[in-house]
């Protein structure tokens, strides 16, 4: 066993869309194990629109990632080697760890991954902490009764397309919206969304208006920008906005400028509330359980995009950037 | 009994901070009375920052005044006429009335007045819908904890004095944000804000980061703008912002036009929540139980500026919007 392996850093602090050039390949070496610690062969990478902020020079986003660090990402990983008893070799965890070959950790704040009730992929899709967000995001601060509307964007991605599937699961009626007519028609198809709308098409307003006929009362935002503002303007009173991300915003020049008028929040009794799935962690075995009841009842669909090989990382990780993906995005080592 | 009385219409509609011209003093004719009703003499009438935005000729805030109505406000009134069993002649209530010397109202929807208990002004105070907004904004929405810091604007106000306070009996440090040191001074002496930051001043930002040496967790918001720019770049994490009026854009030339990025929301994982106090008007009787309690046990303060006269009332308004008022604006008839 080898103690240096591949892991990439950050080069430079990317400017609009990063480039492959923005990440260095480079070795690290693993220390001997202490005591409660494991040694773990990455199998799967998750790849999420998150890190882009955590990336740039000055960033208001927690973990921000300095030049040089190794590129933080949740991971499975093989246990190789272990001085923890609750995690034999040969056992499969997952965690925040990052792109590496592999990875000497701490043996506490892992979350367990059992191959024989999923695949390991699902366990970064559906069962991953993309999926966790949304259903947390969805029952936890969202609430979306019976009936009602909610309008998720970015629907064709591995958060949107959970928390439409959620929203779903409580009743209501579920209008996506994604780039591009074909990523629309397979939300619809693939996610069970009851509508989906283009915003890249030049009618996507008039196209939301037909799509939300009573308003929008719970509005799952992953987008931000101008897609954001059109879910904003349809708000139903006492509606609920659940901001996740605002990947529209990540690599763009006027990133975070300005906004709306916050005035619409007063007058339709508006709750507007931001979070980060961490904040909901403990109710990660709560998530695991409903979950996979649900999968196993046939509720869920999933849909990876699974880039292979661990030099594909940062070329995988731009494509979904610029939303080439459809569901949950990921590389196999 | 004279059948007709004397009421303010609105004459036109305003531009910017309104005029006594936009207000027609005219005269209804009051109907008889059917069965459960009753006929009020008015004896005081609130004046409220959120009736501007109402007179605007296209408002999106509920209950949007035309041009001829009768300007709408809550109000005292003494029963001169009954045909309700339960409010018999000589009693008192308060309800969303209007600027008219009597009507004739349904005996539905009203809120018993107390005179024994409490002065009639402080039905309209203390015990009133500024009150009652401030109360449910801080103990149903903002929730402070002990030793968090919440941030009051327009803190010398009906409302922001009353939220201060409440914030204070959930044991938070509050800072008041106000027009002038005379006021500021007078927030802290008369309502027992810890600390209360002039926005007029120019270094009203250096004075608002001393005040608040470890952010802001509750912003209870009455102005918008630049001022609630100002307490928004100060949230903590998790921090919550209640936000009830925006009085400083209701009479602006660029009000509402936009405001500040909503990715703070999500990176600080804070909750905006807008409302209108009619949403939590069934839980008035807890309301006054509570705040009886609390103010015959010396722990709530209160300010009245009373002027006198029905004729008083658009002058008595316009000053209330520019500030000129100190803590509950009302006019006694």
């Amino acid at each position: 066993m080898t103690s240096t392996v591949k892991a990439y850093r950050l080069a430079a602090h990317p400017q609009g869309v990063p480039q492959e050039s923005d990440f260095l390949c480079d070795t690290i070496t693993l220390p001997p194990l202490a005591d409660d610690q494991l040694r773990l062969r990455i199998t799967h990478a998750s790849l999420d629109p998150a890190l882009r902020p955590r990336m740039n020079a000055v960033s208001a986003y927690a973990g921000a990632v300095g030049l040089g660090e190794v590129i933080p990402a949740p991971a499975i990983g093989e246990v190789v080697e272990s001085t923890a008893p609750a995690w034999p070799v040969g056992s499969f965890v997952s965690g925040m760890f990052g792109w590496q070959e592999e990875i000497v950790t701490s043996a506490t704040g892992l979350w367990p991954v059992d191959p024989r009730r999923a695949a390991l992929p699902d366990w970064l899709g559906v069962l991953g902490l993309s999926s966790f967000t949304a259903w947390a995001g969805i029952t936890k601060i969202g609430k979306p009764q019976a009936g009602e509307t909610v309008v998720v964007s970015a629907a064709g991605g591995a958060t949107g397309s959970m928390a439409g599937q959620y929203a779903k699961i409580h009743g209501a009626r579920v209008v996506g919206i994604a780039g591009g007519q074909a990523k629309c028609a397979r939300v619809v198809d693939d996610f069970g969304f009851d509508a989906c709308v283009d915003y890249r098409a030049s009618d996507f307003l008039a196209q939301l208006d037909r799509a939300c006929p009573d308003g929008v009362d719970v509005n799952y935002e992953n987008v931000g920008g101008a897609v954001m503002e059109a879910v904003y303007e349809r708000m139903n009173i006492a509606g609920r906005m659940v901001l996740c991300g605002m990947v529209s915003e990540y690599s763009a020049a006027d990133a975070f400028r300005n906004g709306p008028s916050m005035w619409p929040i007063v007058y339709k009794s508006l709750r507007v509330e931001g979070f980060r799935a961490s904040r909901y962690w403990h109710l990660m075995p709560e998530f695991t359980t409903q979950v996979l009841g649900w999968r196993e009842a046939g509720l869920l669909r999933s849909q990876h995009t699974l880039s292979h090989g661990f030099q594909s990382l940062p070329k995988a990780f731009i494509s979904m950037l610029k939303g080439e993906n459809f569901g949950k995005a990921m590389v196999a080592f």
